[in-house]
């Protein structure tokens, strides 16, 4: 409505986007660059009421942020996305462990809550998108985004569109593979995660360690981390090749915190890849590491925030 | 033109697809339904000269069976397949080991030879999209079509389209596997395609059949049998979980001829994918036989041909 009223100026959008984490909720306000000219982190509150209350809050700290600061920009889309299994075209929150729920009308619940159209979505596959459009990597219309964290979770984009699978695709991290010193199988996610780094090489070494990149700085000087991060590059290298394989045009690109970790986790994974594709047959493996950090989630739901209120506006009134 | 001809009346549209193999090249003439008119089937002759003779060949056959017996129709779109490498786009054979070639522009040596606009693809990628529109499975749109022949290849059909890849999509017969018995690696192909059933079986048992049926056959009284079996399903099953868990939705089509072993070869897959799976995430394993059977990738050539032909005619002259 702004937009008429403004007649032949052109008015800037902006759009928010919000990232319910299992933690922390991460809130961005962004241009149509994915210039980020805000950002805002609080903790996610328990149950689904205490979280659309969350949202609701992210929504109106980013009407404040462009009042103040871009008085002559529009906030024009708003996009939520959550973790877990989400079916983005029911609009539905079908399962989250970390955050315990279970098929919540997400969709719905936003749009009753904000009183405006909210695009809804799921974190990882969001985060793709914005990695494939914002992540300043070269021609990547398949991009494969893999976030090691408490978990594995895959978004994959392919020719520039985000794959659903009605809500599943990408749950590599629930792929079974050869369990390290057991002779058992585990899934991807207990060997491969970066809490999973952290643990087995505490397990195995009895020492204590901040997570995963701890296990990572000791690489150099310590054959357990060594072989506790090899171990985990193995695991991925496996499943990762089956995707290169399938898809014979995509780009890895690695988030999450085991990201920050530079060359030595980039480089490791690559050559997993590479050791488990017939070395004769050829493939273009392609690793490169996300860009945009952990906002990538918040940036991908501003994206999705986009995009909808772009299709409202084509809409047939 | 004969369209144009024919004035208001609807002339039937018929197509012709070829696939050439290994060590044959199929043809068919089928209408806009997958109903199949006629079929023919010619040893593949050696070399590219002696190939695009064969094509020639089967298009004249083609033209001569809808003179005989539909006069009424017209032959509107023709499409060629190949095996190997295929770059669709270029229109290039890029490499097939079993025909000796590399870099082969098909698609202009075929428009220059037949004289016709010619749809170019690759037999596997083609074949899938027969049995996505053909093969009578309800609502799959997503497909991965496994052929297990001589070597393994998927062709991977997504949102109704072939994902192409550069013309590598699809090469899971190129992802390393454990090797069973010997504690290395090997190509999935080497463990679980046809050719590599029926020569593990001789290996190990010291007695000669006649391919993979065979050994099928042999399955309920002899234990080389089984165990061979079991190796390569659980070889096939883990790639092909990855390939669930990353699609999220998806139907396996099993392909080629182990496709004819019935539900030993079928139950067996699917049991090895779920064993692959993590069975508290709850993934839809839809494994399925392909129904197109041998002649697949030639009805999925002539789809591309038909495709083609819709696209130039609705192109501006």
């Amino acid at each position: 409505m702004s937009q008429q009223g403004a007649g032949l100026r052109v008015v800037p959008a902006l759009a928010v986007g919000i990232d319910v984490g299992g933690t922390s909720t991460k809130a961005v306000v962004v241009d149509g660059d994915g210039e980020v000219l805000a950002s805002s982190t609080v903790p996610t509150p328990g149950g689904v009421p205490g979280l659309l209350e969350a949202v609701t809050g992210r929504r109106d700290w980013a009407r404040a942020v462009v009042g103040r600061e871009r008085p002559d920009a529009q906030l024009r889309g708003t996009g939520v996305v959550v973790p877990g299994i989400v079916d983005e075209e029911a609009g539905v929150g079908v399962y989250s462990a970390n955050l315990g729920w279970r098929d919540v009308p997400f969709a719905r619940l936003l749009r009753d809550r904000l009183e405006e159209p909210v695009a809804f979505g799921h974190d990882v596959r969001a985060g793709a998108l914005a990695e494939t459009r914002w992540g300043a990597h070269d021609e990547m219309s398949n991009v494969a985004f893999v976030a090691l964290g408490t978990g594995i979770a895959l978004g994959l984009v392919h020719g520039g569109l985000i794959v659903h699978g009605g809500g599943r695709a990408g749950e590599i991290g629930q792929v079974l593979v050869p369990e390290p010193g057991t002779g058992g199988h585990a899934p991807l996610e207990r060997v491969a995660s970066a809490s999973a780094i952290a643990r087995r090489y505490t397990e195995r070494s009895g020492l204590d360690v901040e997570g995963s990149l701890d296990v990572v700085a000791r690489a150099h000087r310590d054959t357990v981390a060594t072989e506790v991060l090899d171990e985990a590059w193995d695991a991925l290298g496996g499943v990762l090749a089956g995707v290169v394989a399938l898809l014979g045009d995509v780009t890895i690109v690695v988030g999450g915190g085991l990201a920050e970790a530079g060359t030595l986790a980039l480089d490791g994974i690559t050559a997993a890849v590479e050791a488990h594709l017939d070395a004769g047959a050829g493939f273009d493996v392609r690793v490169v590491p996300a860009r945009l950090g952990p906002l990538a989630g918040a940036l991908g739901a501003a994206l999705l925030g986009m995009e909808r209120a772009d299709d409202d506006a084509a809409a047939p009134a």
